[in-house]
C-alpha cells in the first residue's frame, strides 16, 4: 500500500484488525477520520484509551465498569436477592433494555464448553457460589440457547441445587412475532416441550 | 445506556458516529477495544491522531500524504507528462492497485454537482489548470461513471481543450466477468457506443 502514505497505511492497518471491519471499510473509516475535525478525533482516541484504562470488573458481578461496584450493584433499587447469570456484559445489556428486571446479575465472562477447552473454572463460576453465602432467593440462568450455554445452565444448576436456593432457566421457544415456517426444528420442539396452559 | 458505565457508554457513542457502524456493531467493537491489550489500544489511538495531525494534501497532486510531496509525486519512476485526474484518495488508490499506471494523478476532492451546490472552484481544478502550465502531453479524466462524474468529465475536457493538450477519458462500459443479464441499461448502451473492432 505504498501509494498511501506510512501514516495513512498505518491508520487502515490498525483499522482493519478491528472484528467485523474488512480492508475497503478500513479505508473509508481512516479518510473519515482524517476529514474529522481534530477535536473529534481526539475525543475518540480519548474515548478508547480511556475506556481501556479504567474499565475492569465489577467485583460484584464482575460486568464491566468504571467504578469499584457497577451501577446496578450500588443501586438500592434492584433486588440483591435475585441474580441473573448471564455469559458477557452485552447480554446483560440486552436484559436491561426490557427495563423490566429487577434483580441484578452475574457476569461468568463466557460458557462452559470441552470443545474449546473452556472449563468451569475459566469463568467466574467460583465468584457466583462465593455471592450464593450471602442472602439470595433465585438464581436466573440466562446463558445462551446454544451448546455451550445449555451445558453451563445444567452445570451451575447442578452446583447451586445442594444449597436449596431455587435455580430457573429462562424460556427457550419461538421469539415473539417468529413465523412457525422460518424457525428451526430444535427451537420448534423446545416451544412444545416448554407449552402452557391457557 | 446506563447500566454501561459512563466510559463504555462513551466508547460507544464516539464509535457509532463513525459511518457505516450502527449501535451493534459500536457496542460490539467497544466491547473488543475494552478487551484488547493496553499497547494495542495505544496503537490504534495513536494511528488516528498521529494521521489526522499529519496528513495533509500533496503540493503537487493534492492527493492525502504525510509529507509535502506524496511518494507517487516525488517519484522518478513515473511518467509525469500524464496526469489522470480523479476524485478522491480511494480512487486513485483503486488504479495503483492495477499496478499498471505509470503516469501521476490530480485528486479533484469532490465532483461538480450543480445539485448539492458544487461548483468548479469548490473541487481542486484551479490547481490542475495551473500545474498544465509545465510540460504536460496527456491528461486522463477518471472521474466515477456517475452524473458528477461526466458532468465534471464534460467541464474539465471543455477547460483543457483549448490548451491543445490530449485529453482522455476511461471507459465505460460492461465490467470484466459482468453478466449482461444483470448489467442496467445505460452501461449496455454506453457499451454499444464504446464498442472496438476486433
Amino acid at each position: 500500500m505504498d501509494y498511501y502514505s506510512s501514516q495513512i497505511t498505518k491508520l487502515i492497518q490498525e483499522l482493519s484488525k478491528l472484528p467485523g471491519i474488512g480492508a475497503k471499510s478500513a479505508q473509508r473509516l481512516a479518510f473519515h477520520i482524517i476529514n474529522m475535525p481534530m477535536e473529534q478525533v481526539e475525543e475518540l482516541a480519548g474515548a478508547m484509551t480511556g475506556a481501556k484504562k479504567n474499565v475492569r470488573y465489577c467485583k460484584e458481578c464482575f460486568t464491566l465498569t468504571d467504578q469499584e461496584l457497577c451501577p446496578i450493584c450500588s443501586s438500592d433499587r434492584r433486588d440483591h436477592k435475585i441474580i441473573m447469570v448471564v455469559e458477557n456484559t452485552r447480554d446483560l445489556a440486552a436484559y436491561e433494555k426490557t427495563g423490566k428486571y429487577e434483580g441484578v446479575y452475574h457476569v461468568l465472562h463466557g460458557a462452559i464448553s470441552p470443545m474449546l477447552g473452556i472449563g468451569p473454572n475459566d469463568i467466574k463460576l467460583k465468584e457466583l457460589m462465593q455471592r450464593l453465602q450471602s442472602e439470595v432467593e433465585e438464581v436466573i440462568i440466562a446463558t445462551n440457547s446454544s451448546l455451550e450455554g445449555e451445558t453451563t445452565a445444567m452445570y451451575i444448576s447442578k452446583l447451586i441445587k445442594p444449597t436449596g436456593i431455587k435455580v430457573t432457566r429462562i424460556a427457550s421457544g419461538v421469539p415473539v412475532g417468529g413465523d412457525l415456517e422460518y424457525i428451526d426444528e430444535v427451537t420448534l420442539l423446545r416451544a412444545l416441550e416448554g407449552r402452557t396452559e391457557l
